[in-house]
């Protein structure tokens, strides 16, 4: 019996408060209006006139715009279309998972299935731009790494980048979100430097500025292995400390 | 230069209102008394009391909280701890992406990298209780297409279970937003029945049931290419209206 009420929890459209459907339909205007990152919203008054709806019905739907990344309010410059595209900060619900050692090996499996096909496909697809872009991130991440300095960033990054340009919009906003999880869910700041895992790095980027594939897919398989080894490492001497 | 300034943008812990830090106050509160999805929140009052801020601050935490799907108010009854998990509800920001079409598609190639392997961990890790969910929902999904109804919400149910059988709570959140993206990105009320589909659904339960993971990676993989020809078809005919 609790089946059927289970089936249709997605049905509550019509219980949605004013500010709600106010919020919808400012992303119907962003849609619409072809409006993008950066740009500028009309102000509260012409949006009020435009939606015809109360100032306070705006502030509360915008409010509710700003906490999904879809907005972002500049003091004393107004409300802009926010860089994070409206790619919640915590989009899978991770916070809320208890065990951290269990939630990164979890991340890590979805990174083994989703990213040897990415830089396979990456390897057909990345423009010259692109590879420029990822050859410059390389060599960034191996100067830091140097310099003893945090290269996470970059690294995720360059992941990114690598995921961009198969030019699967789903994986290019899912991957950075996956692999930076992983930093937040294990204190990788004191691992220790793996060679491995910068030469494999630059496997990857030579396989996909050659265009072939199976060596992109092989280098990147090859390069979480490592990874995984290494987090396996870290967990192991967290769990113990 | 422009480089340095993009690896900073999320280093802004520091300019976060009070609001903003009352939320991630409470989330911590939800975590360290390891509150369940259903329970009931301290009141305004005792919030207010125990975080020693403002109710009007309380107020502005909790509806950011609801808009992150981490808390849902009910009417008269208080503000509870949501099901949905903190699972936002376009968690990869797809509303924004123009060509719905290429979207589906992209969500498919996702589905491609990730339910195959899920269907053969699924034959390892899955207990009898989710395998006779399993086989509940599909049996209930037949039923419904005999009866030409509705069955995608059940649709959605079938691989969600699959998935969280997997034991990968990465996966167990992420499988119900791409399946249910696809629906929402086409229009596939209309669908002709696909035997195909239904046929490799029991393949893929049946191979679970088994325990045989070749078979059900397999059977997984040949549902998705007979689903991927279908949103093929489905395409083609809304592009040609």
């Amino acid at each position: 019996m609790a089946d059927s009420k289970d089936l249709n929890n997605n049905a509550n459209t019509s219980s949605k408060s004013l500010g709600e459907q106010t919020s919808e339909r400012i992303v119907e205007l962003i849609i619409n209006n072809d409006w993008q990152i950066g740009d500028k919203l009309p102000n509260e008054y012409e949006l009020a006139d435009m939606l015809s709806v109360g100032r306070s019905t705006i502030r509360e739907a915008i409010k509710a715009l700003v906490s999904r990344n879809v907005l972002e309010i500049r003091r004393g410059a107004g409300t802009f279309i926010s860089q994070k595209s409206g790619v919640a900060d915590d989009p899978l619900g991770l916070t809320f998972v208890k065990d951290k050692f269990k939630l990164s090996l979890d991340l890590l499996e979805v990174r083994f299935m989703i990213e040897p096909s990415i830089a396979s496909i990456a390897a057909v697809k990345a423009t010259d731009e692109e590879i420029e872009r990822m050859s410059f991130l390389c060599d960034e991440i191996e100067k830091l790494i140097m310099k003893n300095e945090p290269y996470l960033d970059l690294d995720v990054e360059f992941h990114t980048a690598i995921a961009k340009s198969s030019k699967n919009q789903v994986i290019g906003n899912l991957i950075p979100i996956i692999n930076r999880s992983i930093m937040m869910s294990i204190d990788v700041t004191n691992q220790k430097l793996r060679t491995e895992t910068i030469e494999t790095h630059r496997e990857v980027l030579n396989a996909i500025k050659a265009h072939n594939s199976n060596d992109a897919h092989d280098a990147m398989l090859l390069h979480l292995v490592y990874n995984r080894r290494n987090i396996r490492n870290i967990i192991e001497k967290q769990k113990n400390e």
